[in-house]
């Protein structure tokens, strides 16, 4: 990481780095039985580690999210996504903390997935990438883990689908997380939250440019994803959240046409979802999406159970008006936790903002996250 | 309507009926200043009119009903759309009342829609077809009630968008209605409503078979309608009735391909994306969502002012588990009321069944009704 006098209060000028394992015949072996190997991860890491690699946060981002969650990259404008919570004096503070950021297996921004190429035919995998789920994907970033050194992660956090793999580290690897933070997520999927993923597939797989997954290097199912995009943002913003930011107020731009965008509501979708496909790749979109479906942390059964003599420490937060990720579902991880025996700190922040609010809802975040931060580091001090 | 001894708890076997008007050169003129000519109209009645021609009710379909909301079409097994609600006994008694139900401007079920024949071109209208709005549906059915010979409606209801059509009577036409009953629907569509019509229109647009609307006689966008389907039915279901309904539980038929519904949700959605398009045409879904996006019954200025002087007395019913059409947008057609010294009752259900409650909570909502039917039937026989 290197060091941008002008963008101080940032975690910098950043570049994303990669890590490549599992090389065939071995492989990682995946939930599915199938092995995929090389993997790459990509990843970005901030801050500084410790002498006793005692001061390491693993931040995992949410569907469409990437390494880049801080600083900037060489010649952007734009930080990363997580910009607002990661760098010096904030939630997790760069100055104190050594914060690590990978993509996610299956991904399209540096890691393998679907677009990357299948060294078996020298072609993109497509539909022959294997299934992966978000154990898979932690599976993964132990490796990374490993390779950068850290024994055990000071915490592990992500919002969304970031906090389902903040839970699933937890559960998969207690001794290696002294605490975790799942933020706006649930230890499983419900059908409504299924529903809405499988729209978003349907949507891909109905663009007849999507043609099986073979698309590389030909024209791009971009409608079909955008569609899939335009379903995904209203669920990450909440019914006043919509009411602030657009009303009923028309475009003042809008085309004569009589199904273009009239409403900013849905001049704001489209721009969303036409330019989705800039950043994201489809088939990646179909695999993550149906990794978060098939989560499950307990698999059906007692979720208490299955946490019951994990030490780790849980900070727990949900937002009152996130209707895609209800705050149920962050209460019934923090009742398990209680019934395990595992110390749990619940929050229910009062944000207008929807799913949104864990990108930004920053300053009671970062005041509940510093504080459970300390308290761990002085926990981990007086041990 | 004729009788049938074996479904003597139905209205019985009914037939639609239609009727023509607005002939050119006049036709019918729309909100949007064009005109729009011959129009017909698909309806049924039920029950009986009085000497009086005092016991007529109007009933009014969502987004995808047609005029046959009750009894059974001949040879066929599966009743209208609100049989649980219309017939002998029931909350619209077909013994007492005389009910109407007319299926909408702009449909595809009997009445003038897209796929009309233009009389002008001798080919469906398509996208020639004038944008409608729920005014332009409560204009064309006024015609239909003079021709049926009514002055004065003894109420007019409807849930979803036959709710919005109801409310337009009453400002529209305030001396013709004498109640109204509003249900599970709103004075305006909010930004969030809006959006998830705009990703059902946007499905059905990126459908390359739409063609601009030119697909009759074609291969039809099935796949864009189906996905416009499957979003509606999320938006019509609630969180808890998906999970009484599905839970996380796969299909017992799932096909081994990557990307095929597993989940039970995934199947059902599906099956009733893929039908979807046996019984709609994708361009009035594209008409009708616009015509419901437009809807701002007092269009921007105060309801209470609108509602000033209204004689009509309102039933206003909301589920709590709508969130679709939320009880708070139902209670501001009841402030508004108040306010505007309109007699209303506000009745908040406690129901489960989300949006889709206003098809399926027959008991309270029969309760409710029947009462306020005969306190309305009352009130005009000591008038």
């Amino acid at each position: 990481m290197k060091e941008n006098v002008s963008k101080h209060k940032t975690a910098g000028v950043v570049e994303t780095q990669y890590y490549t394992f599992a090389y065939p015949p071995d492989g990682l072996e995946l939930e599915s039985g199938a092995r995929l190997g090389p993997v790459t991860l990509a990843y970005e890491t901030y801050g500084t580690l410790n002498e006793n690699r005692s001061n390491a946060i693993l931040a995992l981002h949410a569907l469409s999210g990437d390494a880049h969650a801080a600083g900037f990259h060489e010649g952007e404008k734009e930080p990363g996504w997580w910009d607002n919570m990661i760098g010096p004096g904030k939630a997790f503070d760069t100055d104190k903390y050594f914060i690590i950021c990978s993509n996610v297996l299956g991904g399209c921004k540096g890691s393998t997935g679907p677009s990357s190429v299948n060294p078996e035919t020298g072609r993109p995998y497509g539909l022959d990438f294997p299934i992966i789920t978000i154990k898979d994907m932690v599976n993964a970033q132990h490796n990374l883990i490993d390779h950068l050194g850290v024994n055990r992660l000071l915490s592990v956090t992500g919002g969304s689908m970031g906090g389902m793999q903040a839970l699933q580290w937890v559960v998969s690897y207690p001794e290696r997380v002294r605490s975790v933070i799942p933020i706006a997520t649930t230890a499983n999927h419900s059908p409504q939250q299924i529903a809405f993923n499988e729209v978003g597939r349907q949507a891909i797989m109905a663009d007849p440019n999507w043609n099986d997954g073979n698309y590389y290097g030909r024209e791009l199912p971009a409608k079909g994803l955008g569609v899939a995009r335009m379903v995904g943002h209203i669920t990450y913003m909440s019914d006043v959240s919509m009411n602030d930011k657009f009303g009923r107020r028309f475009r003042s731009n809008a085309k004569p046409f009589k199904f273009s965008p009239e409403f900013e509501v849905e001049g704001y979708l489209q721009y969303r979802g036409d330019n989705f496909i800039k950043r994201f790749d489809p088939n990646s979109y179909l695999y993550i999406t149906k990794a978060i479906d098939y989560f499950d942390l307990a698999n059906g059964k007692g979720m208490h159970e299955l946490l019951k003599g994990i030490m780790s420490r849980f900070l727990i937060i949900a937002f009152k008006s996130d209707w895609l990720y209800p705050a149920y579902q962050s209460q019934e991880i923090a009742r398990a936790c209680k019934l395990a025996g595992v110390e749990a700190i619940y929050c229910e922040l009062n944000s207008a903002y929807g799913h949104d609010a864990f990108l930004v809802e920053v300053e009671e975040q970062s005041r509940l996250i510093k504080h459970f931060l300390r308290s761990v580091t002085r926990g981990l001090n007086q041990a």
